[in-house]
């Protein structure tokens, strides 16, 4: 038990700035805006704050059973039922108050019973599942709000917008090669990580290239004005069907007024930057410009073993900007905005690693159960705590989503780089 | 204009009555109450609060063009596009508060530059109108709340229960009879009707007999009981479809746990009470009840006939009570609960009266464009403001809807009455 | 017995020639064809021809569980159970030939215990009813054929094209008075009446006014060049909300290529005669276009009070032209094509008359459970047996649909007449 | 152009027997039964019979837009449009004696025009792949036939049940082990491959264990019994969804009656036997089955260095059976079916091998846009032709599917075999 002391005294700061940070997250924010659920694929705000307050209580309290567990309880169907997913933005009661409350008192008994006691290692275990879980859910709140004001015809604006990137220079375009082989990826070290990182092993890459920055929003637009989303032959199949179905004629939150692009961000509406990352695309639309491009996505094998040994530096929801930057060359052949800024979708379906295994009870449906029909993405975003991001870390969504932060970086076969 | 002063001034008290009752409405409700909108046939209720004063805005003051207008316009099509209807819980700005404070701005200009200076007769109109449509809302404000928190597992309450109905004695069964004929339906006078309310017109009928009560809670578990939802000789067609593909058991609100039959009301949820009118059914349950029954449901003439002369007395929304109350037999023969308590299902389906002309403008919408696929209901109900109810006034709505206050009373043709 | 020999007599003639005109109209068509189901409210060639069959074996012959009755039940609940609607085109067994053999057994058996035999006043009766129902299947056979055909690139043909209407003078627009007043409806007679047309009744009516003769295609052609299909405020809302949804631009089967407006009829594709009746339009559209025209849609009772002592003569499917004919000026005043060429919507929700009691057992559900959401028609069509056709007869269909040969005839109050 | 000759004469030979194949599937078939298209996933026979046809025209003859080219073009947008898939049954015409005049006068031009006459390597290679496309077809005739005779209350029989397997001895069970490491998967060879089986490339693999047979009815009956549709835990996210939407509660084509299991097979509806492999599983039910057994499925490279050598011999379609046959022990350790009697499920998304490369015009279309949101599927089923299956052959479809002839096959990691 003495040993656990530092760890958790270290832990119990990290769980006053983490908790905290998600209440920061919610202060711009009214009673009303934390009520409204835009889609049944976001949340509201306010069950984003009472949601992650249940996960403590269920899994560091061992309280599965509360009396609001029934509203608060997201996906895990061993804990016995969940309200519908769709109508969470109608639960008008308990209040944002009340919730708010509900955060204080289990934050005052975890730090009571668990923080401030002797602890079990599984349950200094379940702390860090629960912040991890937490930060996930703070780049949630950002990712759904910003869609909830872009169908709002005032365009309310979330946060101040941030200063000019107008200091940045252009980054050297330009690819890192990398001779494949056998490699490692995955973690293997004694850090957290989620289950689906796990275990560490070995795979044969072939010889390939990264691009050494993020596509940009005025690479793009040089898809989009040639003719990029009326080609057929450009896209996956289930991709020219969303096209058509959805209507897509540009990435989500760009409209055209008159000759000029606008953009949709979490400080209202302005025109488009060329220069900075593009962002909110899907995998298709990803696919669908690589193609264009004359290059392919890489793969998550291919990304971890460039982004190993990086610095995790970048854009990320503590700089406050929210949206991502214009690349500024730091004068190396190095990869840059590899981690912030946005999401990059990889061509990786989201499967286990060879050697998987859940772990047993409920969190065991953290991950394992939605390894079919997603795709991985790395790197985080704009939106993404910098202490939430690593090299080993597998973000997953499906190929249609466009609402979270999301861009692409492109990849080659080594004989076939532009 | 000498003579429109004693009117207006009457005008000037109602307006500010009738205004602040919607205000009143919605005190027991949250910013978060006020914002979410539980299905695309409701609003949220900030929604009604800022429509209703957007309708003074355009047709009072004469301004369709303001900022909000395209939020707050319903469905006027002449007036220039509205926000999809179905995304109404998502405006989140602007703020409770903001719509209030809306609210009280139009009111002032109202007052200054119509009811307290020289108004033409038309403009009059336009304020009366105006007040109506305010009083529509403040109904639907009961309706739409009552639909929202029912589908809150917490089973939140709007109002405290009212006093039991113990002490009321069952209404004596029986039929009023009525020799049919030659009959004249709908208003002819002076005072205020929609324009669907006219002209007055001829109608033959033949003789027909209308039940002294409404059909009461009891009554209709019988029915239940009975299988009556399992049986599709008692259904039209529709409505069968709409029992499988809904799963409907009994009238929405009834719940079965364990032996006994639990209630949703507007101050919670409790046991049925087998007295009170039954509410919450649809057209089409009502329709195979009175088929269940051997009897039929009324035409509107048929209803109006026999309401004409009688007070308008009876449970409406000034009694605060928010739901049906059990029949109190007044010891004669009269027909009872005609009004208030719970609208009642006709048999007709929503047409124009013979000569019906909608108005010009933007106004001639209010009516005649959703005269198809509805039903005509009578009466009036518990969340009905007693002074917006009137003999010759026709509610309608689709056959399939059940949220609303709506109840039947049973006709028969009088060779065949039980 | 000996009265009913002459009747008998007669009887067995029409069933020959009435089961076999059937046949008949399915003569053109190939297996392939027969099998085929467009849409759910249409039904395959085979299924009609076996349905009919059903029809007898199930009523006359008092065998309701023969081995097909789960297949070629339409709809009766009561009978227990039927194959779903929207998959009839995938019973590809029984084939065509089976079908055709099981049609000659039970007409041979028909003939055998019913028609030459001692039969009684209700087995009589449901003949009767078998032959009408037949002669409606007849006109659904032609109406189902053109849907399927229209949607194949091929742009099959049924049937030659009729001789050309080219000598046809233009009908005397202008308008039949009609003084209104308390008047008679529905059929009171002996012959054969549906159930839906009985009692005849009194009604009153307001004096109003009828066209002389249908709208034409040349007077619709002017309502979609003056943007009829784009402004809302000539539509129903559901109408409208119609004309969004499914992108309607002019009736169905017409479709612009370059500046010509081409048809498909059942002759195949050709141009657009602008003096024969517009056919194929949905009440929304009538209705619509009767707003624009400044008048409205006849009720029901006017247009039978009008067409009460005319003969029933004109465009029946007996012509086999299968489209119906510009209009031929019979030099009279009196209003032309009241019978024939299109089917004409009326303003009359499909509702019971006074009085009406659905007859008991299975037959009761032919009509009585779809007295909701359907608009009356009268007056039959270029695809209607004239023998069908009758001045009380009231056809049936939803307000949107259109692939029923439908068009429209003016109708105005008497102060409104163009 | 000499050293063609012996090629193309086997060719020639190759073409005359596979063409021929596809008519003889067809024979037992009315023209009804090829018309229908029970659901949009599969298609008319008409249709594959026709479609196969065009693809020799479009590819061989390279004559893309004949006047069919619209309506037998399946999915290749690069030629300019297709009839929509959904709707391929309303196609009554051409008829299906038509579309056999079509195959002959198509067949008489290939073989005039290119296989008795000089001809480019180019074009040899487009003959072949249309030889193999028409393989894929006759398989697809077969497995649409199925399904849509099961949607027929009669239940028919496409072809006479195969001699029972009651001669058959039970498989021992177990296991073959394979020690990982660094393998070589993929076509490689000069032999026909379809595009997405090359390049050839290394991969590294952890020890793992292949199950020696494919799992049982018998083995699926007991994970049914156990509750298994009705356990959230065993499933997938989007199985566990799929379960509660479709009402999945065992294999498709199996249904309970009383006690007994039935099964719906092409020689019609009989018993279940318990020791034939289990068929008709989507990958959901796959996945569930495996984790309710503790194991897991294979990785398609799991199971390719595994068949690699293996002869492919089996239950294919050449053996009438058109069913699984229960396991005959061969009395070695080897694993048995790898070939033949059911498609096995991998874990595999389908995905490009490293260094894909889609072949250049229209036919790039053939696999590269499918490789998203489907699951590799490996050894071919009791309706593939023989030679058309091989160690390589990747076939895929989405994990909701289960009208193919699908079952299963466990793997485990090597350190939790049972």
């Amino acid at each position: 038990m003495q040993d656990l002391l530092p760890a958790a005294t270290g832990l119990r700061a990290r769980f006053d700035r983490i908790r905290q940070a998600t209440v920061d997250f919610a202060a711009p924010l009214s009673p009303e805006d934390c009520q409204a659920q835009s889609m049944t694929e976001a949340s509201p705000v306010k069950w984003h704050l009472a949601h992650t307050t249940w996960f403590f209580e269920t899994f560091v309290l061992g309280r599965p059973k509360g009396p609001l567990a029934f509203l608060f309880n997201s996906y895990y169907e061993s804990l016995g039922g969940h309200a519908d997913r769709a109508r969470r933005g109608l639960l008008t009661r308990p209040s944002l108050r009340e919730v708010l409350e509900y955060r204080r008192r289990i934050d005052e008994e975890v730090v009571a019973k668990v923080l401030n006691a002797e602890t079990s290692d599984e349950t200094i275990g379940r702390v860090e599942l629960g912040l991890q879980h937490e930060q996930q859910h703070q780049e949630l709140i950002l990712t759904d709000v910003k869609h909830l004001f872009s169908l709002n015809p005032l365009h309310p604006s979330y946060a101040p917008a941030p200063a000019s990137d107008g200091a940045a220079v252009a980054a050297r375009d330009g690819w890192v090669d990398h001779p494949g082989g056998l490699v490692e990826i995955g973690s293997g070290g004694p850090g957290f990580a989620f289950d689906n990182e796990r275990p560490r092993h070995r795979r044969h890459l072939e010889p390939f290239r990264l691009a050494r920055r993020p596509v940009s929003a005025g690479d793009f637009l040089e898809f989009v004005e040639d003719g990029g989303y009326r080609r057929p032959e450009l896209w996956l199949s289930d991709g020219w069907e969303a096209v058509r179905r959805e209507g897509w004629q540009a990435p989500l939150y760009w409209d055209r007024e008159g000759g000029d692009w606008q953009l949709f961000t979490l400080s209202g509406r302005r025109t488009l930057h060329l220069r900075e990352p593009v962002c909110h695309v899907s995998y298709y639309e990803a696919d669908a410009f690589a193609r264009w491009a004359g290059a392919r996505l890489p793969g998550e094998d291919e990304w971890e073993v460039v982004a190993e040994g990086s610095p995790v530096e970048g854009n990320f929801a503590e700089s406050r900007r929210f949206h991502p930057s214009a690349a500024v060359d730091p004068g190396t052949a190095r990869p840059i905005q590899l981690f912030g800024d946005v999401w990059e979708w990889t061509r990786s379906p989201y499967a286990a690693y060879p050697g998987y295994r859940p772990p047993s009870g409920a969190v065991g449906e953290y991950n394992a159960k939605f390894m079919v029909n997603q795709i991985v993405l790395r790197g985080g975003s704009c939106a993404t705590p910098q202490t939430h991001a690593r090299a080993t870390y597998r973000n997953f969504f499906p190929p249609y989503a466009r609402w979270l932060f999301a861009g692409l970086r492109l990849a080659a076969d080594r004989d076939e780089g532009r």
